[in-house]
């Protein structure tokens, strides 16, 4: 391997090199184990450099993915209104980024999390480190771990049976459709005092 | 391929042989499209001789598949009792199955699906055919097939975090606890007048 430490910063692939090695280590030691300083040492840039073109860990991650969302943004906007309209706002979110462009590469990763543990373990770290305990620890509720993962259940299995298995029943309706359905679903995960608490 | 009409019915590998051709047949052909007469045929075997061993398509689609569960008991059992336990039994069935013996089975035809469009297709024409059809038909409301989607997203992704992915948040919960969640919102789907009545 030759030695790039005399490269310019800003060299044309610096961003490309970070990107090859970002997506190699997150898929050998999963989101959590993955830093940006060892990406750094690994594709021999400064780590001010990574942070110059990625804003973060969940950036790079969503870049070397090439995966068609941000998770920050996704975040923010969910929780950017009154509390009884997190649900419709998190369906709405996660079906606008699954039936959105780019949304191949989300499909590809489901499919590769299904059929293989680093993949699995990968896309597990980072919805929940980057999206789901995100949204669950700002709502004032308690359990928010396996609330999270309610939602994460719904909406994966949303997007499994629509966008990979394909099953009719989910492919036809429009998004607006479902949302209508699953929104009041991920609000009580969301909001409930309890599993049997129905009121949104 | 040596002809085998002259064998005598009950041979020790007739049923054996019916399961690999079925199992075959299955996979290339999906669920809807293949027949017992026709794995009858293949397997060299009198149609009667499926029949005694194999109570239905169904049947044998499972013990081909070695899946833990038996559909047409498990839809008679989820619609046994009053409609407003139908989400909870549907719940508990669920989870006892996917929590019990011979569930590595399903974990494998769901890894398969998600990778291969030929086990997709297998998949989705069983589950919607052969089980929830069936319960959403039977309960007295409009878009059967919707509400059938709607339930199956929720427990394949449900089954897909707690045992392929192995979300800690939905791994670390008892069966109980996770039917506790999952009850209303399947009885909301297979039972509300419309997205929005969230009673049961």
């Amino acid at each position: 391997m030759t030695r790039r430490t005399g490269r310019r910063p800003g060299d044309a692939d610096t961003r490309g090199d970070i990107l090859v090695v970002a997506r190699r280590r997150f898929a050998r030691d999963g989101y959590d184990a993955t830093s940006l300083r060892g990406i750094a040492r690994e594709a021999e840039v400064d780590p001010a450099l990574v942070h110059h073109y990625f804003a973060g860990k969940a950036q790079l991650f969503e870049a070397a993915l090439a995966l068609p969302f941000d998770a920050p943004s996704v975040v923010a906007h969910v929780l950017d209104g009154p509390v009884d309209g997190v649900g419709e706002r998190l369906a709405r979110t996660f079906l606008q980024v699954w039936d959105g462009p780019g949304s191949e590469h989300l499909e590809a990763l489901l499919r590769s999390a299904a059929a293989n543990e680093h993949a699995a373990r990968m896309l597990r770290e980072f919805m929940t480190d980057a999206v789901l305990r995100e949204i669950a620890g700002s709502l004032d509720a308690d359990e928010p771990e396996l609330r999270a993962g309610l939602c994460a259940a719904q909406l994966v299995g949303v997007a499994l049976l629509r966008r990979v298995l394909h099953f009719d029943a989910l492919v036809t309706p429009d998004a607006e459709e479902l949302i209508g359905w699953l929104a009041p679903t991920l609000q009580r995960y969301l909001t409930a005092t309890g599993p049997t608490d129905g009121s949104p």
